[in-house]
């Protein structure tokens, strides 16, 4: 009898445990380079640091809800890792981080250009992985969300240090970075097993509420939260610019003042001791945290409505245990 | 009447005119994007400064000489020229080039973040041009040669600086950076026009074959090529401490002097001024460029022995001519 206490991410874990050990195989399999020893030893870093694995369960608990029994979800779900990882690797470099997942990044380890070529590695080989499924409709999603992934991380550069950003081109680069893949995540799930069109629907449309309220809590610890609890420094988006759902709130409501102040630190790049304790007075001046909060809240409550249509399955009750789960850091 | 004395290359652009018109087209349209304008600035950047296009006019080519009229080679061409797009800029990180086709290099022109995501973006849309074909055999055969490109440029970070690089290591890495697509751009021509199996595999072979060569000629030409030439600066190999064919072929054979020479130069990378000239002269007196000159010429007649398997066609011997001339700038 699980634990109904336990996180559901974990119950999630437990009940798609023998996938998840042919997923991990697959992934080890997959990672190494017969000729290039460097790959493995740089993916390792990452793989072995674990992180939290949640697309591949996406994956995974949408085919076998749908009733799936073939092998393919398990390519699928190695296939949602490598694309993950990979975009890890290459965000490193154009976010210039030093840490990742509590550890040191690899192109600290080693340097930007292995970041950039074994990412590109992780790609191709996440590529061959998909087409092993024969799917061309597996395919399409992937190709789909690859641009959706890459187009959102090239305006998520341009519309950093723009104070003109809206909250539209804000979720443009959220689904770009977090909700592209874990939408396609769970929508290859359902149709790999071959579900029912509104099935599937649903599948996408829960996760990509899931990511996108995942995202804004994401950005809203970065003003909130402790190296412990989100495996980097807080602030780190206050000092590369970043205009994040909060700080959009927040400029969207600045008086002369204030615009001054979000002019110099974030379009300017003009930072001082002291500008980030500033930077989040003004925003809980405005409500800007709480409203971004609320929107967060809002978006899990989507994911767990979409889920919720699909046919009973403790897999199903899982996945909406998690839509609120992901917001309960900031609830 | 087709000039027989102009280069292989225009008289494949011109017998091809229609259907690049139609890629040129294509890649007009996938390179924009509706959401990051910068985008389509840089992939203009490179697309306008025009290369040679040689890569897709190898799949029209392929294609048309299997007796394809089918509307699906002009998505092959487009794919395999956005590969190689993003192979450049991401080539131009690794390398921290300064030019590119006789042209300032996008990451110096922008920063290497842009060349990342571009690239990316780059690669998801070639993807999702091959999902659009419809066939899961140019899937795969585009997939492996990406995780062969991927491979062998980590495969080349890892052997730069290291004297004990063999002819075998090089020869993997010239795979990666150029045979790979070469190959895979004759071969989906062939795959797309449903031909034999032993004549798609003697597309391949001239492919591979024809890279080679190419790969070997660029890397003699860095040694003894111009700026007007080669399009970047000659001597670029040896101060990014690259062992390539003369090179590898002049360290096995280097006396105590000469192998304390290499150990400074390329392992060390203590450069001073005169070690190129010095490097050249060794390569001289063991005949190394020459030896390389030699194994460029063979790759080239290989070339043309596997496209002469192919039924009579015009295109058929504009490619065979196409062999001879990449090597003709050695000759």
């Amino acid at each position: 009898m699980m634990d109904q206490a336990a996180k559901p991410q974990d119950r999630l874990a437990a009940w798609l445990a023998q996938d998840m050990d042919l997923v991990n195989g697959l992934i080890r399999t997959r990672m190494a380079s017969e000729h290039a020893p460097r790959i493995p030893e740089v993916t390792a870093h990452l793989v072995e640091a674990g992180g939290k694995r949640l697309r591949p369960l996406l994956t995974l608990a949408a085919a076998r809800m749908c009733g799936y029994d073939g092998p393919f979800h398990v390519h699928l779900a190695a296939t949602v890792e490598f694309i993950h990882t990979a975009t890890l690797l290459h965000d490193d470099v154009v976010d210039e981080s030093a840490r990742r997942r509590g550890r040191p990044t690899a192109n600290l380890l080693w340097d930007n250009k292995t970041s950039v070529l074994v990412g590109d590695y992780l790609f191709s080989r996440s590529f061959q992985l998909m087409v092993e499924t024969g799917s061309l409709r597996v395919l399409d999603i992937l190709a789909n969300a690859s641009a959706t992934i890459a187009e959102g991380e090239v305006l998520q550069l341009t519309a950093a240090q723009d104070l003109a950003t809206t909250e539209g081109v804000y979720l443009q680069v959220v689904r770009g970075k977090t909700a592209a893949l874990f939408s396609a995540a769970t929508e290859v799930g359902g149709v790999i097993a071959g579900a029912d069109e509104r099935h599937v629907r649903a599948l996408f449309d829960y996760g990509d509420a899931l990511g996108v309220a995942f995202q804004i809590v994401d950005d809203l610890l970065d003003y909130g939260g402790t190296v412990a609890a989100i495996g980097k420094n807080p602030g780190d988006d206050f000092r590369e610019r970043k205009l994040t759902l909060p700080v959009i709130k927040a400029v969207a409501q600045a008086d002369a003042t204030e615009r001054a102040f979000w002019t110099r630190t974030i379009a300017k790049g003009d930072q001082q001791d002291g500008d980030l304790a500033q930077a989040m007075a003004i925003m809980a001046r405005h409500g800007a945290m709480e409203a971004a909060r609320q929107d967060a809240l809002a978006w899990a409550a989507k994911a767990r409505t979409a889920i919720g249509t699909l046919p009973a399955h403790e897999l199903r009750d899982m996945l909406a245990d998690l839509a609120d789960y992901v917001v309960e850091r900031i609830s």
